[in-house]
């Protein structure tokens, strides 16, 4: 039984991670934190879990956490994370880590786009990225995983194959992408009050969303050499889901069936990605760890469209997934 | 041309207004007020009238009222309003006022129910309920009309018909309705935050909300004698309407029929309430001044559901359809 | 491993069942049926079931199912139920019925509710009402499960403490219930075409629902007594949950404490049924096999409210909760 | 007082037609014609019309039509409206259509795209592209206008400016557009029943989308080259509204202050375009005939946001704004 800590289990990910290890046979939660003022028990803070599950959620204490559990989703916002991360893997923990302090390896990168220095440079070449799909043998062995963006998954899922046979212009790649709101986090907002967001859509983070390296950045080292995405978000009125519109540059000839072979191909042994022969819905993937793709030719251009849940395969799945393969266990266990 | 000053335009009720003067072919804007932090351009505190009204909402200055304008719509919230609405009738004004403020007649069942003290008796007496299918003639010279709140609106004017006649046992009525979430106004809390509200429905208020006094008090004014009112809200997720599903008891022997003659009799000359054949829809009122109703008896009991727009119906839509009667004005101008 | 037929597996309770199952540790999927035009791949008929489950959806061949399967969740509509239950019990399977076909067990009721003559009169004996938390023990034994209807799940487990202790006037229960468009199945119409129901609520069925005779027999049952209940349904724009709100007289004094308490007792020992101190939400137990109820003393009456997924607990969990009684299997199994 | 006679009222452009003509001071309704199973009384094929129109909904009778009206806003479908409107203009009436049968100047790219022969070959040259800011001069003393589709209006209007100054590759237009679900009609249908398409977002019309080959011409037109765009629909969760987000390649240099400053000066006197300093939301034109725009510089590329309602600008309130020209009336009334 994996001993699992949950850093951070008062927002919407750390919720969904408490729902996916409640379903995991091979897993249990042993503790469980918050800043001191989200802190109670889990069916106060989430009612959902009443009668579910009996832990409290406590302020952290270090000293409680060596020996108690084997592994922490540390699910603290950016730059809050690289503070307690260090700590957590001096305490013997693995950690999977839900902010993008670990994900990009330029630091000066990080810092322009997240406006503060990194303090834990020490760990972050040891960190893993934790697309499981393309980089499944380094995470086998990890001690620190970095959990992608949700947007990030969403689009590199959708172009790795093209990226990887080198059928694109690499600076041709333009991702139009909607996003259910859970994915703006639980705290009340303008833009997210139910008379404003309902019946709305609306694009945001103009050239200037942190997602934007994180994806080029992977893209580039799937490819192989540089690559230029123009990402785009937008803001949907539905609770789970994102939908990735991606438009790029064929270098050569090509056509739809072609692309559905070569997509069936790639992802042929994974077991939550599933290439469809039509476009795909945020429906059928909300409340799942699975991401479904089409691929098209239109009109000189390829479009791939890509479906996941931001809050799992965009989140807390898929840090269970890579926990799961941190540990040699089903890659799918809790995530049926 | 009526030149209406909307006191308190920041937030939904103060934009609802704006769009049905924007509308009215006898009305015109000449002032909007809101708190300092709330002020602005029209265009930029709410977008949606971009380029429709190039008015500024600007801080309330009572210097510049007197003579700028013939009617204060004063959206002010309860406690708040009784402040405001001395000075504004003192410039000269004719004033509809949306709050609590000035509809319960009693100020010790309003001090009860608001835990605070009214600090405006002198005003009271002189404000007319503002409901005008039932007080139509005391409009007509009013100076100071209390708009009806959104559910008592909703409510009695379903069992309007049964008081009036007699028809019920006055203790019986139970009022189980349901609003959008407009009606919680415009600032952004845990609830209403778009991934609570959206795909959810609760009670709220459970035996303790504020329009039941004011349902009470204003069914005893119909029916001649005290009204016992048990009064259920609940919260749904949409932007706009009420729907009141209404349970009483009949005296006598009563049946679908009848009740749909007698409901088509008391409102044949209202323009703005229409009996039904069958249960109406928030949808088919929302955005109108239109109150849908269909009465039916179901075994033994009578039940009436009603549907309006808490917003229009319930809110700024009477408030200009008393200032037509007010002004001797068609009272459907701006609400066609 | 129980192996476990649906029949009728191409409509909303299907797809729920296959991935209730999916989840569950001892039972899996051998065998799914319907109309020969609803039939193919499970995952070209549900595509969130892509990758998930390699099963087809085939005609029924009563021939195959003796000795495949150990039991059938039979998801048949009314009606055409009790032409297939008594072949899946000559089969030697155990069946859970989702339909109304043996509910009722005053034959001439259930005749005029459903306008047909009742074809299986031998096997309505034999059938167990479906709610494990006050028929487990005849459940137990069951060859023949009448699954609950949706809204009887909801109303019963709220107003069940109330009838067994005697404590309500047997006469005055009235339940105003507003349920998730899912409980229209999922055969288009005009009045659940998106843009109809979007933004809308409204009542339904009023006088007429066939859930009213099925929940007074059963709360009579409860009772002891003759049980008279109004019901009210009506359809809100959300997927799933039903939201009860239901009003009864008390025969003496009662208070909320004291009703919390009650509540918490009578439900003490059940693992779906969650007593709250506050209001429930239908978001809260949606896509779970949980009822939340909260009940209170409102102006001389009792309001309990009880929040239900209309779906799980109202139909395919609480078959499945069923189902693992019949084996002897942990009750929550696949349902946590 | 123009008199309107609206042609195929039955369906959602219908009922917009008619509210906003209700509203119309100088315009009223004459007559309203659908196919016979779907006529009846206004109010009870839109119950949202009762008490506010008395016309019936008439199978359509050319006979009656002469000398009853002056204007036809005809709202049948594709294929079918080029069967009535040689009748309409020959009975004297102008004609504004809502179908694309007069829209594309190019017989053998309509024949391809809506695969059937155009049967009116001799008024298609007489018809005018009914986008009023770009052809307002033409629509003065037009008979026939061809009222834009949805897609197209939102779309030319976001990148007329850049083509008519020749600020982009006329190859390089994306338009990653997303509409609410009125744009589907009202006939009731497997995708968009509610629980299907509520929380739900998809992509639909691949490469095949016939609004396509129309914004291609008309932007071919305003360019004076043709112009390539790859148009790529989709269907999101809310009633009324697009939001277009359309990429270009520019020829030269660019910066967002200096698009701003180009499309405020393009719209200068445009009523009911508007352009915005960030980027526009859906909800914000929902209702109304505005459209808001908002362009920017991003990673090279020119990407410009566009939203209007598309019953509204996208459909009746254009084809009213055109009739209002075509009339020498102020063309905003009824559109306030």
């Amino acid at each position: 039984m994996i001993r699992v800590a949950i850093i951070g289990a008062s927002g919407y990910t750390g919720a969904d991670s408490i729902r996916i290890i409640l379903q995991h046979n091979e897993a249990e939660l042993v503790y469980l934190t918050a800043l001191p003022e989200e802190c109670g028990a889990v069916e106060e803070v989430f009612p959902q879990f009443k009668g579910r599950c009996k832990l409290q959620i406590e302020p952290l204490d270090f000293g409680k956490l060596t020996g108690l559990a084997d592994v922490a989703l540390c699910c603290l916002p950016h730059k809050v994370s690289m503070g307690f991360v260090p700590k957590l893997l001096d305490a013997g923990l693995k950690v999977v880590d839900f902010s993008a302090d670990y994900r990009l390896k330029d630091v000066a990168v990080y810092e322009e786009f997240y406006k503060v220095k990194h303090t834990d440079t020490a760990n972050l070449p040891k960190a893993v990225f934790g697309l499981p799909e393309l980089f499944r043998e380094q995470i086998k062995g990890a001690d620190l995983v970095a959990n992608p963006g949700c947007y990030p998954t969403g689009a590199l899922l959708a172009v790795a194959p093209l990226l990887k046979e080198g059928l694109i212009e690499m600076d041709s790649i333009i991702d139009n992408a909607v996003t259910g709101i859970t994915g703006a986090g639980k705290n009340p907002s303008t833009k997210f009050h139910f008379p404003n967001m309902n019946e709305n859509l609306f694009a945001y983070g103009i050239g200037t969303h942190r997602h934007m390296p994180e994806m080029e950045q992977i893209a580039g080292e799937i490819a192989g050499s540089p690559v230029k995405i123009l990402f785009q978000p937008h803001a949907g009125p539905f609770d789970r889901g994102i939908l990735s519109t991606i438009y790029c540059q064929p270098k050569g000839k090509a056509n739809t069936e072609q692309l559905t072979k070569l997509y069936k191909d790639f992802y042929a042994e994974e077991p939550f990605v599933q290439i469809l022969n039509s476009a795909p819905s945020v429906k059928d993937v909300a409340g799942t760890n699975y991401c479904h793709i089409f691929a098209a030719c239109v009109k000189g251009k390829i479009v791939v469209f890509s479906a996941i849940d931001n809050l799992v395969k965009g989140a807390s799945g898929q840090a269970i997934q890579n926990m799961n393969i941190i540990f040699g266990l089903d890659e799918t266990l809790g995530l049926k």
